[in-house]
């Protein structure tokens, strides 16, 4: 079967990550379509070229717009700033494009949705990258879950805890500090982290109910690089809200960028009726397991070293006991990426339910505004 | 100086604990006063009898308002369940006993408000056992934060989770099961933990400002022990609040007892400027701290083993790197109280501090009772 | 039943550990044989008034040989410097009394047989102090070894790390430092740590076969206490040895007092046909244990909180979750030691048992002298 | 520049880990010589053609010797068996190639002897590749030690424990199971493992003087792949030994195939003056340190989690927090040889390095056998 020709916009660490995960699939997976990395797009032309050197795209271009509509381009990955993922959606669903987008989906609901639609009109395969689904011992918590291990869910707890921003003097905007831009980004910790903990939790735990949320800007205003002055910062450098599920479970999520001493601790822990789990993304390999069907004296939580061929996705890496990295976690998603277009059970998550984590963060900012319970 | 000749009242759990601490303090810390097991009372002689026997007090009773009549009893030590706490309390106060009274200081704040008034009335030294203030590496904690070590507070979070109390038939009320029964317990892991959560909390991170709670009672009816029918479960199994604290810092705070996994898993975290410390009391005497003013490549957390003679407490006991345990808390908490009487500064909390975590919890049920944020 | 009058010979770190065993038994275990404090000895008067006074003993004497006469005396507790563990336990024996030794047994093996012979002929219950055996976890580990859970065993290997005498300016000999003179304690590391490792081992994991090991002193001279000269250090400061054990099972061994970082590092791991166990002092309160029948991909190593009331010893204490601490393993020691008063099994490591272990630490420093492997 | 055209011999597991690791190091490292998958050489056609097509060899090869003199080949990679390490590299080198070869260097000392003289006569840059130098945390380590942050060492301590052997039904020889094979091997766990081991020892803490060591094989007959009869098994299970550094520091080095629970636990600590280090192959990207010269209270093992821009070769990675794996360290391994080819300073070890490392293996099998001390 043909290739599966590549065009990446943004050149950026997302656009790394997809570009070695292209790279690498078919030599540890057995897929059908090779994806070939056939275009690199940046708006500066030294940037874009020196990106596609290094990764080995074939061409470049500066404008996106030309990216979506070239004939030798079976589907576009977005890698750009959030502001743009809805405006270049469209344009690559009208093309007809297959689209992989970074998350999250939109800056908001109603851009997800136009997404949506415009997918589902064109008929056109699409994925949003929430790379923690494919961690091998993210992966198998879902599988416990669903073979019933852990029985009726009380709880859910996820928290993701980063101190990267905790300097009065690291400003805002432009390259590699979008992500404390609100125009750029949308949001701070909640579209960037406490999303991820969202795709998780309704993945493993099913929908959200409703929510009460509470956010905090600890530092008021950065220089904003791309104006050269200083401005009030509009992003939440922490947020935490309380949250109902539909299955009767509570929940709270927390992430802030003020934790000392983490850099990346993403952990969340589900408890029970018979087991419980934990995962924590500093010790990615790991899974934590209670079993309380296991011999009374002898209970005690497992640290699963989830590095063996029966573990999800294991068996394509090396031996056991042999652990991989947050890289591969991409590598795995374009795997089920390809394979869901043979079998026509298209990798999740796609568009329409990435837009479902949306209307959940939608409903935490919304929460945290307005001080009182939200309904998503 | 005479001996200070105690009152117990009560023969459960905490009685033992406290009785072990009153035989113990003398052998271990330089006490000017020592307590000597005057009178143990129980409602029942034989369990009175039973009690005294094992662990040494001269006489019994078996009517509390005897007790703190006595002339050889010098203070009185209430373990009787929650509703009775007001009551003897205002008693013995009257009879101008000093006071230990088991946490939490009453069923509600109208309680404990007579109660503050009593102990402030009446002039009687008197404590609450909020022990885990006690446990080395939580009181190192304190330490480290009136050092400044951490600098300004950004985030603080507990949890107290347990899960012995999954079963659907476990009953409720009477000896041993009177923390499941409402009426005898005011309330559930509220009142039960996460009063010992908030009781930390306001001493390392000063007062709460305002709450969202939610509670859940997840089995809705029980056997009671006392009448013997099925009778709707009164209190909360579950707890989740956010709080903002005075000092601007946001906090999560989780208490349950449907945690598969967790027999009593209380951990705290505290994100400072420069610092930040966590405790879990399944690892009680340790203390993970990190600290970003350590060389860059070197920073890591810190797993401190809390054993050795200059940490708090530790210089009475063994050698380091060997560890004391749970009941260790109420010695030092005897050792504190003793020479609280010598010096004229009262060992903490007494009732007014506890009195502050009480309007707290009780703002949290409030909370979730509304459904919206609650000022303390 | 008639109380059991202690007459303890030492009043160093050891005589307290023994003297709160011997206080708090009967609090939390139905003892039937009560110990009572009844001498305290040593040889200046002033010291042992001060230890008499805090642990309430309710006389002292300044000689052993009138202690061990004393008709109001049955059990001698023998917690003076190794080099009098033989000479007071002779003369204790032959006055009739029982004996309980603090470890190692002897200087050497021929005080040791002479120590055993004695109390055999005059028929005295004996023990030794090896408190580690009454450890919840590693008690737990003897019943599930004596169970089968571990199948044939394969490998043993166990460590004992410190790093409190790197400093040079430490002297040796005279009361606290004794350790280091070897003329008081016999040997270094291999005497006072390994002996411990070996005790656990002989238990868990049966006799050993033959040795080969070496021994290092770091540091060569130091100033001693009692002679106020820099004299030659006769201690070994490390030592490791590799064992084979009689059922073909492979072991190494270590200990040192320059291991930057351990305070009491005593850790082993046994591994076994069908599963594996692992401790450590540091957490004692937790055995790890690995089952290779547990279901595949759920395979991992259980951290066990050793604290529920189905596990050794624990019943008497307090609830699930709450640890307790290094001197329990003395109380358990004395409950044993009283249990097998009453059944007439004698409490395990007796004196003809603590032989063996003495044997072993020979064969050790035998082996390191010459420098080649040796039988036990 | 030229690129650097690789003649891969093997299509196993290591032949897969060098493969991904010329794949990848371009993006990520700024390599001035460019890898490129020229050859791939197995005996069998089809095994030769299915690894070329998934890893992109542009042509193969049935026979080695054919390899090794293609004029389109820069460098012989050398995956094959330990039996045909000597062979292969002679030839190699006599051809002029550069020659990477997988560890332990050969069958014997007398083969390693062999290939250095052949290399330096050649005068072509070669490489043995211990990968685990360059897991960025025990790169760190050296540089902690070279910059004398542990002063002098007084212990070091390694192990590797696996049990992936442990059923007797497992037979030996043949793919995948060639390592069981002593013919193929040349040992057990001793080159397979501990040569791992005593690579990193001797770069961290320099030469070996002495070893007491002893081996065991506890299944002692397995089927043959080859024979199809059942044979003796000649290698090692397990090997344990003793070992005197040349400065004067203590060791002790395990490894087996028989532990529970143990994939691929590969440990060592090293305890100085000042500090301590300890790591695990099962979590690699952290490091444990504690330094002796924090301040007293607030000392504990500080864990790093290695994975920062100032962290040995994390720059060319992902961001703070997100971790790599196993594979990364082969990665490492290119990207220095290449840089060695530019510099001129050979990326170590090199044959004559790894010859080092073979003379240990020797002397601890020697030691083993004889059943006393052996000097290096």
């Amino acid at each position: 079967m043909a290739d599966l020709r590549i065009g990446m916009i943004g050149y950026g660490f997302m656009a790394r990550a997809h570009s070695n995960a292209y790279r690498k699939v078919s030599n540890f997976f057995p897929v059908k379509r090779k994806p070939v990395l056939q275009v690199a797009c940046a708006r500066n032309e030294a940037s874009a070229r020196s990106f596609a050197d290094t990764w080995g795209y074939q061409t470049i271009e500066t404008d996106w717009q030309k990216l979506v509509q070239r004939d030798d381009v079976d589907a576009v990955d977005i890698c750009a700033p959030n502001n743009l993922h809805c405006e270049v959606a469209l344009a690559a669903a009208k093309a007809g494009k297959m689209i992989l987008c970074e998350k999250p989906l939109a800056m908001d609901v109603e851009q997800g949705r136009q997404m949506v639609e415009a997918v589902k009109k064109a008929r056109v395969p699409n994925m949003v990258w929430y790379n923690y689904r494919r961690v091998p011992a993210v992966t198998m918590a879902k599988e416990l879950i669903e073979a019933g291990k852990l029985g009726r869910i009380f709880h859910f707890r996820a928290k993701f805890l980063q101190d990267w921003t905790m300097s009065a003097d690291l400003p805002q905007g432009g390259q590699g500090l979008w992500r404390l831009d609100v125009g750029a980004a949308g949001s701070g910790v909640t579209g960037d982290l406490l999303a991820h903990c969202i795709d998780t939790a309704r993945w493993l735990n099913g929908e959200v109910d409703q929510v009460s949320a509470m956010t905090e800007t600890f530092i008021k205003e950065r220089k904003h690089n791309l104006t050269g002055k200083v401005e009030p910062v509009g992003i939440d450098d922490a947020c935490a809200f309380l949250a109902r599920f539909q299955n009767g479970s509570l929940a709270t999520f927390e992430s802030t960028r003020y934790a000392r001493g983490h850099k990346a601790q993403y952990v969340f822990e589900i408890n029970g009726q018979h087991a419980s789990i934990a995962w924590d993304l500093q010790e990615m390999h790991r899974l934590e397991y209670f079993d309380h069907r296991d011999e009374g004296p002898l209970r005690g939580w497992r640290s699963i070293h989830v590095t063996d061929g029966e573990h999800p996705y294991m068996s394509h890496w090396w031996v056991p006991g042999l652990q991989i990295g947050y890289e591969h976690s991409f590598v795995h998603g374009v795997a089920d990426f390809l394979e869901g277009l043979e079998t026509g059970r298209a990798a999740q998550p796609d568009f329409a339910d990435a837009l479902a984590t949306q209307r959940v963060c939608q409903a935490v900012l919304e929460s945290a505004r307005q001080g009182k319970w939200v309904k998503v």
